[in-house]
């Protein structure tokens, strides 16, 4: 990942490479371009890696940026004192097709699908902001220590931040994983943007059902042109566990922890981005990860919804209705706002109620008339852990009289992606609420173990 | 409280109280009613008591509940062999006043509002749900050992489950308390359900700012009248807290892990219900918890916003504008309901975007043309723990371009009480912005602790 922003860059040369005062002079005088292995030497210290170009944005100028053994980033503080040494020059790669260059027959085959995000981004530098850019060829070439774990066939899907992905895009890249899955691949990685990543696998889960092969997204937190970028560890885990891990569902893999000692694979379904900026920001919600992958080993955790079988015969169903959508309410909450969605055509509407799955009585009677124009109701909780029990409290009570559907412990996100599916996939509204209510690939327990639950950090 | 719940029954008799088959028998036999002590001997373990009714829902017929000496309840499975001894009768509270009947002058004065929930609940027999229904009377009535820790003052406000309560209630609590304080009380507590109790605590800190002693937002997982209430236990810690902590600003006052060993306060605007059904569903988010209590030992884990003055003059701002929405983004979201909005009157609109704080492309014209109507924009992010960041990304770029504030580490219910206080209480939309922007009672800060994430149970 990192290599690959060398090799774009190293065409621009050191001095438009992000690098200025004294670490551009000490640089310059050691004589080494952008890709270049480098020693630098401070007081009893001594870092090699890879030189790498600064970012754009939040660079600190007295820091120089390497590529180090473990894949990883570096960022070393340099004063005036130390040395910098070229001790290798830049290779670099050549992209020539889709495939491996050389195929190393004793591998299993892995398709790689880029569709865009931090994982294959870098920064724009008339903006300032980090772009979806890289292809799924560079991401092969950006971590060349995937050549050692699998055969890879790289493809770009498409090009797109994850908050722009829709259920057409869904559609289309729960095709293109099916057509990838019958060339006979041991299985699937999807680069994602991390936004909606946790969307999109629950999606494909639904679309694709009674997997053979299991389907690994993978996104990364820090774009990979900066320091400590987690994309190569996640690309490699997500590697490893499409080519090997005994299961075949659609997972999640992710840092497990914010240094980079473990990754966990997720159930697609049960897993939500928690944290906006740190790398174990994903997290298994209402029950445990399926898998923790460490360094080459993996370890299954809790068991996957099938074993991985080549001869299982995948089912497509890879049809979304667009008209759903998704309400969380809150104090004063205006039934107009339900209202709108009848009027505007809408089929499905996923409620984040409030605690054991409530609304303000201001809206009671919207979703009452709602229901009874055929509007699909379902009931999650905005608390996120925990399930939702309308049998408790008169409120709840009421909202099944209505006919709303209690969604046990699914996550809103979840129930979305599966209403959405759920509409796309039968005709009367019967059958819907029947699926809508039925446990399909995991999605939902009628029993979460209590133990699943957050402690914070500093308690 | 489960000592009222007894009150209230005691007058229907043993066979109403939700027991039947061998525990009714046991019970007959030994002629104890509800609200007496009973001693349970079952081979060599022996359990004493209050003796509780039954709630009807859930009830497993072969369990007995008694009151325990910590004041929370105990199911106890009883065999055939066991014998019951009534060894105490039940002592008839007798209401009168407000106050308590006989005041300790060496005791601070708490004022104890109660505005309905859990804390405030029983079973309603008819539709077999939790109602709002015990005044603030009854609570200091069941809860006796109130008597040691403060003079309590307590007045029924509302009788509401907590999804009802809506802007208004807030500024009649906001009015009451600061009538309260007015008074010379040590500290005011606050019964509330604990769906929005977040929320009304958040908007109480915009309300009433400059405060000059405490006042605590309480509530209880579990209904007054079945076994294991965390409600006796909670209420204690939150007066104790109004009446000796050396803080003064408004807390939330619950569980602080799921056994009954110790609450936290928390910081009101800080603080979100993350769990359905755990006594320890509250959390504080991107922050630690202010206190943690433990027996009658109060431990600062954070230093408050002020400390306690009674001399400090109130600041009562109690107003709050209606016309103000959450607006969770997901896939697909279609911007005609954000121009619903707009065409609606609506002045301001929070969003929880996804991430560092994205939406869909979708929207971003509606959002455009919402701004150019004057409507105030706000930015949160759906994944809860973090910080929104739209410097990093392209949408973010255009967002910030548009005139969506990011909210920085804000809670978006935060975000949306605060929105609603800001433009009940400003003129000019560029004053509603500054002070959106401005950290006015600790509801975000400018650097969030990193650690203050969490761990999920079982990793």
């Amino acid at each position: 990942m990192q290599v690959i922003a060398c090799r774009v860059r190293i065409q621009v040369g050191l001095e438009e490479s992000g690098y200025c005062g004294l670490v551009l002079e000490k640089l310059t005088t050691s004589g080494a371009s952008i890709g270049d292995t480098i020693e630098i030497r401070q007081g009893d210290a001594v870092y090699s890696g890879i030189l790498m170009p600064r970012s754009q944005i939040g660079s600190d100028p007295a820091h120089v940026v390497i590529k180090i053994g473990s894949g990883y980033n570096l960022g070393v503080r340099l004063n005036a004192t130390c040395t910098i040494r070229r001790i290798g020059k830049s290779k670099r790669t050549q992209p020539s097709s889709e495939s491996a260059d050389s195929a190393d027959e004793s591998l299993p085959s892995v398709a790689i699908l880029s569709t865009g995000g931090t994982i294959a981004s870098k920064v724009d530098y008339q903006t300032g902001a980090v772009n979806p850019a890289l292809s799924a060829r560079d991401l092969y070439d950006a971590v060349p220590e995937l050549r050692h774990h699998a055969n890879i066939r790289a493809k770009v899907l498409l090009s797109k931040l994850s908050e722009n992905i829709s259920s057409d895009d869904w559609t289309r890249i729960a095709r293109r994983i099916a057509a990838e899955i019958k060339t006979g691949v041991e299985g699937v990685v999807v680069a994602h943007g991390t936004d909606t990543l946790g969307l999109t696998a629950a999606a494909l889960s639904f679309a694709l059902q009674n997997l053979p092969v299991p389907v690994v997204l993978v996104g990364s937190q820090r774009s990979s042109d900066r320091p400590s970028s987690d994309a190569a560890m996640n690309l490699i885990g997500a590697t490893d566990l499409a080519a090997r891990a005994d299961a075949a569902e659609v997972m999640v893999v992710m840092h497990g922890e914010t240094g980079d000692s473990y990754l966990y694979a997720h159930r697609a379904t049960r897993v939500r981005k928690l944290h906006t900026s740190r790398r174990d920001a994903f997290k298994s919600v209402n029950t445990k990860p399926l898998f923790m992958v460490q360094g080459v080993s993996i370890t299954e955790l809790s068991p996957p919804l099938h074993r991985r079988l080549k001869e299982r015969k995948l089912v497509l169903r890879p049809r979304f209705e667009e008209k759903v959508a998704l309400l969380k309410t809150y104090p004063g909450m205006d039934g107009r706002l339900i209202d709108h969605l009848v009027d505007d055509g809408y089929k499905g509407l996923v409620l984040e109620g409030t605690g054991l799955g409530h609304t303000p009585e201001g809206i009671i009677s919207s979703l009452k008339r709602a229901s009874e124009a055929g509007m699909l109701l379902a009931m999650t909780s905005q608390c996120i852990f925990g399930r939702v029990d309308m049998n408790v409290y008169r409120t709840g009570v009421e909202l099944l009289d209505i006919g709303v559907i209690p969604c046990e412990d699914m996550l809103s996100e979840t129930a979305l992606v599966k209403m959405m599916w759920v509409l796309g996939n039968t005709r009367s509204l019967e059958a819907a609420r029947d699926n809508l209510q039925s446990p399909l690939v995991g999605e939902f327990e009628m029993r979460s173990e209590y133990s699943d639950y957050p402690s914070i950090g500093g308690e």
